[in-house]
């Protein structure tokens, strides 16, 4: 399956996860109530949990074991920092208006659905495209007329910040740039030690010319971006041996350059021994990326990584992957982005900003170097130059020495501000120089998720039908709700212990939901539809024994278990110490 | 002392603060290389912890335990929503500009500072501001020339949605509209049950005219915004006897009207009971809200809830108090509201939408009411207004029947169309109707906290000196590091050791960090000025007997403890269970 395969089946899970999203209030189209506006979605009550699951889990892989840093910066951001980063020249679409109509188009996309591949979309000019759309017969999608010439579109969001209306300011489109302008605070945060990483999950904002495909494409949309600075020559990754053995399935440039998408299933050790990934760390983020995925419900095989061709590639990325999870309608879609960035951002805010961002690193040994300086010989361009003698010196000064040397030793001269100045007219002095340490600029390495995608495909796994019934079966660890509850009757005292458990587990870190109404078996359907992994019955002898029911979302199994062990046995449950039968004994299969 | 009264001190702990907060990584004002960009921050490392930790207390507080649906929607929002919630006529500011240099101001700012206060600023008309700026001989504080007359500002940040320049789209400068805008799909989300609650947590933006007072007044920043929805005929609150004995501080209109600032202590019970706070529902609010701040370490005596004078209330309050928290720079600063918005938002939306968002309530006993039609005899009409009839019957149709009963009680006819219709061309008829429940707009009470400030907050009442040394006492529950893991050599399996404990802590869920650099006693220094809460040194005797020591941040005690007793303790410590002395055998007083 090539990653442009849309099926345009009238029914399928993308039609059905939608429904059921607005019906549980997992997540829905906002500003309904005002005919909507593309490309925003509002995460309801079980959505927004889901989402914070998700979230909590990439803190705690990289900030709470990789000892990755967090930043919380700012969305708006000063015109300066995005016309440095290279996004205001680069952060476009080609779009093309209807002549007629004057609706307006992302071009790239109106020429995917008449065949032409994405990447191949991708890299055509302006010119080629206008020339591909009138070779298709591409006529306006809502009146059937033809097309403007295609123009760039910046995909940002303009304001003004300030009462100054000089003052431009963009919607961040990513959470990068936050990360690189505050460098150097972030380098002593670090104890000015490098390796380190520095992550920060917030919202960013591209303003799509026609948004679509629901979470998949939105204009305002929750992003990670993980910077992680490194000495480019000591690359090594310290971590490494933790995943090299883990698989990582590629589906290399060579490969798609050969129209083949068959995937290339390689160690990490092997990967990197191969050169097939050029940065060790950047090995170990996308082995740590697959297992993420598979901690979200999406099996290995269901996973690959596509490398970037090279038109592909954003502009700052030396190599680049994408991490791709394939999806019922969508065919193969991107949960996160792997780059190299090298030093291209750093070097581009130090240039931009006049701001030194290079680090000092000392070395074991002290470096020793030559130097060569080029003395001009006063007594000797005086009578020459006379009371221009010392600016003619001072220009000197400004040519590299060995370009001066260079030049006298094939002509016996070189050539200042159209002064031709002869080799005896200056001496040419070598000298030794002791460095103790150097100054350089950082590489990075970039592992970026795409926070409504992950959310997305973990509903998308998680969903199934079993006896006609959705039961949404999420990995308990991001289950939206972990325990719901439910007395038999709302009356006879089951109510009240219903919410003596209710605050009993609130007490010990649970998400709980309590639920009165409807049968025991409406209510174990809605639960299921909810993701919500346990469910807990109070009955009569709950009052005379002081046990309780528990059933499993998944295999609807049941089991009895007294109040006094509940709370433990859930904590070893939900840190996967103990699997559902091990919880107490078994009363229904 | 009132909350205008601001002290110039050139050293106190809001410069101490910010000078901490820099050099270790909690905050720092935003894009510094490129000359910075007022009113925007960066959390670094420590400070996103700390906020994050502030964040996961709102939530444990109203999600978990209370049960309030969270959302999270975006910060762009389509002009409509706010052209119908007021805020594009409202949420303006008065600005003045410097005739001569241009730059720009805050009026009503530039009149506090001449000691208007800031109350009476508030309600000034720009007519006032203009008289009282000129009475008052203000002049522009950078190049000494007169301004402009004043203008209202609208202070939302502006933009445009996608291709068409046509489609505004607004930064929201609260949290509480995507929730009205979203009502109808929520309250599928609460199965159709009267009352809930809905939070959303997120940014939002304010553009400024002139941004001053650090975190205090943003652009951009974190607002958590619960909005309570209830039927105004049941509006008794089933929760608060939790909280009914909880003694509010409270600064009443009635009092400040006589320019006092005394303070009335009442319990919630007594406040609700003489009136003074209307709803049931906002004072249990406002009793959460100062255990809230207590919990973050702000004491009682050092909160006050203050009651919004008639024109300082939003345009959307019923009633509104302000929490605030004396802090030593800018005396009484605000950091949550509680406003009584009545049925305001939710009818605002539906006229400028046309969707219907009241609820439908069954009553125990049906309700009888008369029900009145006017039907026009067409049998007199028809001679009279020929086949005009049909017309003037439809008129009559759309009058309400009281209306026809009055005229034709008075005058023995009514109008319609310039027609005049006798009595007796029409049948008066009255029939009896029965509703088995009734359609109504809920009531909403609003609690909202900005992060910032009770971020702020929150680093000024940790903020100690001991021995001539910060130590930042957060409470356990948000401090930012819970632990820190230093061994005493980087050599001998000590660090290796130490990495093992440090694994073992992650695993079990606690937030650590290892510093290997420095004596021990630097490192403890680093460590308080940190606020990180404990500190495990990793010793020769560790490796002999498994047992390390543990400091306390704030009494500089010391414990041993056997690493196998080592995380249930910390769990009990970190749940408030236990104190410090009672997690080992106290080695150092």
């Amino acid at each position: 399956m090539s990653s442009e395969n849309k099926c345009s089946k009238s029914y399928d899970k993308f039609v059905a996860i939608n429904e059921l999203a607005k019906r549980r209030g997992f997540f829905w189209p906002s500003f309904e109530i005002y005919g909507g506006s593309g490309g925003f979605v509002t995460y309801g009550p079980l959505g927004t949990r889901l989402k914070q699951n998700i979230e909590a889990k990439l803190r705690e892989l990289f900030v709470k074991k990789i000892g990755i840093y967090e930043i919380e910066s700012s969305v708006i951001t000063p015109a300066k920092v995005f016309e440095a980063s290279g996004h205001v020249a680069h952060f476009k679409e080609p779009m093309v208006e209807c002549q007629e109509c004057h609706t307006r188009f992302r071009a790239d996309h109106l020429l995917e659905d008449k065949g032409v591949g994405s990447a191949e979309a991708e890299k055509m000019s302006l010119e080629d495209i206008k020339i591909e759309l009138e070779n298709r017969n591409a006529v306006c999608p809502d009146c059937g007329c033809k097309f403007t010439n295609p123009q760039r579109y910046l995909t940002m969001f303009e304001t003004t910040i300030g009462p100054y209306s000089g003052a431009v300011g963009y919607g961040r489109p990513e959470a990068a740039q936050n990360i690189f302008v505050e460098f150097n605070r972030l380098y002593i945060a670090a104890r000015e030690h490098l390796p380190f990483g520095v992550i920060q999950i917030g919202h960013a904002l591209r303003n799509e010319i026609s948004p679509r495909q629901g979470l998949i494409r939105l204009r305002e949309f929750t992003i990670a971006d993980l910077e992680f600075f490194f000495n480019p020559e000591e690359s090594s990754c310290q971590l490494l041996q933790e995943v090299e053995n883990e698989v990582l399935p590629i589906l290399l440039c060579e490969t798609r350059l050969k129209e083949s998408d068959s995937i290339t299933k390689i160690t990490v050790r092997e990967a990197l021994n191969k050169k097939i990934i050029l940065s060790e760390w950047q090995a170990f983020f996308m082995a740590q990326a697959k297992c993420l995925l598979v901690e979200l419900g999406v099996p290995a095989e269901k996973q690959r990584f596509i490398e970037k061709l090279p038109w592909e590639k954003a502009h700052y990325s030396s190599q680049s992957f994408d991490q791709e999870v394939l999806v019922d309608r969508w065919g193969w879609v991107e949960v996160s982005g792997h780059a190299y960035r090298t030093d291209y951002d750093l070097a581009c805010h130090m240039k931009a900003s006049g701001v030194d961002m290079t680090v000092y690193k000392e070395c074991f040994e002290p470096i020793e170097t030559e130097e060569i300086i080029v003395k001009p010989i006063m007594a000797k361009l005086g009578p020459i130059y006379k009371n221009e003698a010392g600016k003619v010196a001072a220009e000197i000064a400004k040519i590299p020495a060995q370009q001066i040397i260079d030049s006298i030793q094939s002509t016996g001269s070189f050539v200042v501000n159209n002064c031709e100045i002869k080799a005896d007219q200056v001496d040419i002095i070598r000298q030794k120089k002791t460095d103790r340490g150097k100054r350089f600029i950082p590489h990075v390495v970039e592992p970026s998720f795409g926070c409504d995608r992950l959310f997305y495909v973990a509903l998308e796994y998680a969903y199934g039908i079993k006896d006609d019934r959705v039961v949404m079966s999420f990995p308990r660890e991001i289950a939206p709700v972990q325990v719901g509850i439910y007395p038999l009757m709302s009356k006879d005292g089951l109510d009240f212990k219903a919410k003596e458990v209710q605050r009993l587990l609130c007490n010990n870190g649970f998400m709980t939901e309590l639920d009165e109404t409807g049968s025991i078996g409406r209510r174990y359907a809605r639960a299921d539809e909810a993701g919500i992994q346990l469910g807990i019955t109070i009955d009569y002898d709950t009052l005379k024994d002081n046990s309780v029911t528990i059933r499993d979302r998944d295999s609807w199994r049941q089991i009895r278990i007294s109040l006094e062990d509940l709370t433990e046995q859930l904590h070893s449950y939900f840190k996967g110490k103990v699997n559902f039968e091990e919880l107490g004994s078994i009363i229904k299969k």
